[in-house]
């Protein structure tokens, strides 16, 4: 019989104990949990990149509790929460937004409580790590069987922070959209799925030649910068070193270089704003 | 029915295969062993990162058996040690200090024993690697229930090698401290808890004005460098970039910048001798 | 009774989720599974760096299965395969080199398959993806005991792409190597075992003295610079920053300084020709 699943999303670094430290407050209330680490090394306070991991991921894990912390407002008014999804998943963080484009992915927030009851925190509390102090105990304690409402009272899901992923502005011939997240190999994700982009450029086919626009912050001119390149659905089929905009294996936009680095070659980073057009 | 717990601490890094033999060994000998990695990022050969990160995180972990191995002497005459703690916890790994600050954490040292026995071992010891050869199997076996008698011949604890972390002076009105770590968020550990920085200053309360003066190692003139800040219980209640000392959450003195990298920013690294005084 | 053992190697990264989506999609299949992460740092596309990784810590880790995703060619004609080893492993990956000296390590590939089943997919398989939607998966019903012809059709193993790590050439009183993969710590692992050595210089003993001389690729003259130092069996047998020629743990040739970082004062790189003689 295999034990409660649980997940885990931090800034924490993998270099510092903390992340060890959840496993280890889990484990000591929930022996045989399993325990998968979706990533421990989010851009520090970045509440939008821990967001965007989270809707990637949360699909293809078990049904479980998922404990998610980037929390730039630690030990502030921001309030503990775990928020009961369709799919019967349980996550638990700071309300801050970070949680609820996983919760969307999961068929929808459908309940949420606060985090007040002291017999699921640890004994003392401190200011700077609720993730070994309250998330984690709680964490464990649903995965364990606990009702919901035992951890605290009822929220209303639709007064949570809303998730901080930008959506994109379909016009007639132009998709405005915005960089979201780069991430290991230099692939850029932007704000919008491939549906959006259709929705502004009509039906998209293999090799169908694409206008980026960049704007011009930073440029020394100010002025925006065009990158012609194609839509694709498979790397390979540029050459290596070719820019392409695809719909990667999430269904959202993304600009890419084959077997290259995209946003460093281009100096791309987050929020910067884009429109995609047909030449 | 969960099986053995053990934790694992290197500084053999992430990239290399390293760790996940270390995993592959204790597996082998204990299938349904449940492990945690603390860290295997630490610094390098830095055998008191080691120890402090062992120092935070094994209160948190249940009672185990806990590996460790920053050993630049690895292939020399230092020791491999197995230590009991108070706690009832194993500590494994070589006798250079990394060991004890973790153990004095976990109720002391109360027995200790050379890792000798060629039954509890690889069967070839190579000269560089001694954390899989000696120490995974030697905490699988102990993790099994192997005695630590076993292992190999009785050390008296009081003559290992000691820790490393160093205690801060306390004098009328001031404390003389050191940089002992900066962890990834820039935030910068210093030798000594609350009750030191106490038994200098008298009681503190948030909000009290101090002055940090760092040697001035580095500096163009050589001279102190004064920090103004004020004791904090809470990030939150200084202004975005402003600098705070407060008591961290295993109850250490910690320099930090709300939402910011102080250390980056200050340029301290460890070993920083500083002191803290009111204005 | 401990459940299936499964190994991962990828160079997804530790930031971005792809590696835990690995762990989900494998614990929904198999919610039992114990699964070990030899390194998801490989260097991006760097087939030959995920191949010595595999080389180096297979042995060391239980029989099971062994999914590896170094794939630059996802998307193309690059073929899917299982791979049953000697000792009665399974490896899982992409066709291109990746599994065969891991392979060689285990016994040898003694029969292959490609991965066609539909059943033992994803439902929908992205272009870009395929460590999740058909690797993983592939390797989850495998470590759950489908036998291997059910996952498609056989392969000669001969046929297979073979390794990508060169071997060294012997000559009388010269080994010519090269640099085949740089650790974390600086220390520069070469084409080549012990015995390679041996067979070109003869018997070796710990203080011999050894002349390496490096290709002038990259230096101002374009001539070879050579490099004194001793072959050692102990890095503490050699001065702290003293340079050695010593047998790994995996007994393969490795050059490095005691204490330091030598790839990164030499500046020595994967694919730097050198050769090794005595003076």
């Amino acid at each position: 019989m295999a034990g409660p699943f649980l997940s885990l999303l931090t800034d924490f670094g993998e270099r510092d104990p903390s992340a060890a430290i959840l496993h280890g407050v889990i484990l000591g209330i929930v022996p045989d949990a399993r325990i998968v680490d979706i990533s421990h090394e989010v851009e520090k306070y970045a509440i939008r990149d821990g967001a965007l991991l989270l809707w990637c991921a949360l699909p293809y894990l078990p049904v479980g509790t998922h404990l998610a912390v980037v929390d730039p407002g630690v030990g502030t008014a921001r309030r503990p929460v775990a928020i009961l999804t369709g799919r019967g998943d349980v996550l638990v963080g700071p309300d801050n937004g970070l949680l609820m484009a996983g919760a969307d992915r999961l068929g929808g927030a459908v309940a949420a409580h606060l985090l007040q009851s002291e017999t699921h925190r640890l004994p003392v509390i401190s200011t700077s790590f609720h993730g070994r102090d309250i998330f984690a105990p709680a964490a464990a304690h649903l995965a364990a069987g606990v009702p919901l409402a035992d951890l605290g009272e009822w929220l209303d899901p639709a007064r949570l922070v809303p998730s901080p992923i930008p959506d994109p502005l379909v016009e007639p011939g132009l998709l405005r959209s915005v960089v979201v997240y780069v991430d290991t190999f230099g692939n850029v994700k932007l704000a919008g799925l491939r549906p959006d982009l259709e929705a502004a450029l009509g039906p998209l086919t293999a090799g169908d030649p694409l206008v980026v626009t960049l704007d011009g912050v930073g440029s020394p001119d100010g002025r925006a910068e065009p990158i012609e390149l194609t839509w694709q659905g498979v790397f390979g089929e540029v050459g290596t070193g070719a820019s392409l905009l695809y719909e990667d294996s999430y269904g959202r936009l993304c600009l890419a270089e084959n077997q290259g680095n995209l946003a460093r070659r281009l100096g791309l980073a987050e929020d910067r704003p884009l429109t995609i057009a047909r030449p």
